[in-house]
């Protein structure tokens, strides 16, 4: 056989990252991966597809690519309380480029690390760039899913939403080098998974889902497969200062409403856990506000009115 | 909430793809899909990303698109010994077209129907068309592996080497209505993961792997990852006649060791296991041949020369 080709060295590139696991057999190389059956009773499996120019701009750094396809998944596990464990990656490449692969690693690494995740798959592929991550994780307890909201419960949220919508408009405004609003850029390059949140509230919350395509789109989704209306509140849903500072009050107010990207998590639990839910957020070290109520009927409602199509989330097909 | 998006519409075809398994306690539509975890001891996981133009034409039925997502992943889990269970499928598309979904969608259920395995995720994003599927299996016994073939085995293959990639210049060609070519048409659009005949070769084979870069680069991934040699004999690599009278014997030959897509099995057991081998393939009803030896050394040698790098495999990044 001839040398090692540059797609066998790109592929080197995705072997051995994130955490080394015991419960990891035998990991990137062979036809599949070999993974030992874990003696949780339930397994959570998750994909996401992240394009670039659609969900990343052309011009991030491959870092923050590497960190965010995995966070965007962890992010799934998290809505779910789950406990993270092991993650394919598929990288699609228009052209052999080491440099840009090595930093994709060095971000994807970082993350599976922090979060004792091992990559145990990988293929490369020539074509536009994209990355598929899925990720497999597993819980003692029964997962937090989206179709078991009740009425009357609270609605609450994680984190400062919007700051990571916020963050890309400086990002493609060419502000990222301002002091100021490095904790937008932050927000948007690296958002945090909340697994320690989502895993404190497994058999507190009634529904949980992470905030990927809007609050009012993902508050809608809980709303629409549990049968349930959700209110919520204006006045809870006030954008952070920097925010603020950075679009005005109107924009910084959508961004909230509508942004992406944030992997905060909406989640319902009845009235009678508030200062169980408060205790649980307080030992994730993830701070959490109330902003609405569930109630009976459907859709989103802002203060008890429905809310327009124009307010929802990113739709794909529609830009 | 605005009535239902296209991108919503698109995704409800993705659900409830496949085998309707009782260890699926929620497939597509949450956050993650719920699995229970299996009694077997292994789990295995991969993942493969086809892109339009680069691993299918342009002009290929959505149907075949489907089909083939999910094959080229059973055809991993087969290379293992193992049984497919769940899959998740991310799907990319440059715009909003019902009638190619729906048709991938058909292609990707009756294969996923055939091996019973249950579609439990799926992801729909904007972008140059592709499609990352990940299949997760398991296995009773220990799975094959790549890296553990012996010197002095026998090397095997199963299956009409050469087929798909004939049947794809079939194609390419404009000659896909032609009668006489249906054989290869089919071999490209409709691949066969040889998944029984990996399970009967769990404890008999030491080493395999499905062919999906072509016969001479991915013995040589046995070679290099066992630290043996490979030595194919020629007179056992004859294309079949059909091959031959579209392509005439050089290219057939070509195809035969170069081509993917056949996803045949290519193993290694020891010599005193013919019989054995042989009673596998027959219960497995999947044809297999002898076509060289394993021996001390390196590389991947025809007839004892050492094959040149002109003779692999496709590479992503060469053309």
């Amino acid at each position: 056989m001839a040398g090692c080709s540059e797609f066998t060295l790109i592929g080197r590139y995705l072997t051995g990252l994130g955490a080394a696991r015991a419960d990891v057999t035998l990991g990137v190389g062979d036809d599949a991966a070999i993974l030992q059956s874990p003696a949780d009773p339930w397994l959570l499996s998750a994909l996401d597809t992240l394009i670039e120019d659609v969900h990343f701009p052309g011009d991030m750094p491959a870092e923050a690519v590497g960190y965010r396809a995995l966070a965007v998944n962890l992010s799934d596990i998290a809505a779910m309380g789950g406990q993270p464990r092991w993650a394919v990656v598929g990288l699609t490449l228009p052209a052999m480029d080491e440099d840009w692969v090595a930093g994709f690693a060095r971000g994807l690494d970082a993350i599976a690390q922090t979060h004792e995740v091992a990559v145990v798959g990988g293929d490369v592929t020539r074509g536009p760039r994209a990355v598929s991550v899925q990720i497999a994780g597993t819980s003692a307890l029964p997962p937090i899913r989206r179709d078991t909201a009740c009425a009357g419960d609270d609605v609450w949220v994680s984190g400062r939403l919007g700051e990571a919508a916020g963050g890309l408009a400086v990002w493609q405004a060419g502000q990222q080098g301002e002091p100021r609003w490095a904790g937008l850029v932050d927000a948007f390059l690296r958002p945090v998974p909340r697994l320690c949140l989502g895993q404190a509230l497994q058999g507190i919350a009634h529904a949980a889902i992470d905030v990927s395509d809007g609050l009012l789109a993902d508050a809608g989704h809980i709303a629409s497969q549990s049968g349930v209306a959700i209110d919520l509140a204006r006045a809870a849903l006030r954008p952070s200062a920097r925010l603020q500072a950075f679009g005005g009050t109107a924009q910084a107010t959508a961004w909230l409403c509508s942004g992406g990207d944030d992997y905060a998590l909406c989640f319902t639990a009845p009235v009678t856990a508030r200062s169980t839910v408060a205790q649980a957020a307080q030992n994730a070290r993830t701070p959490v506000r109330r902003i609405g109520q569930v109630r009976h009927g459907h859709g989103v409602l802002l203060d008890g009115v429905a809310v327009g199509g124009a307010h929802t989330g990113y739709r794909h097909f529609e830009r």
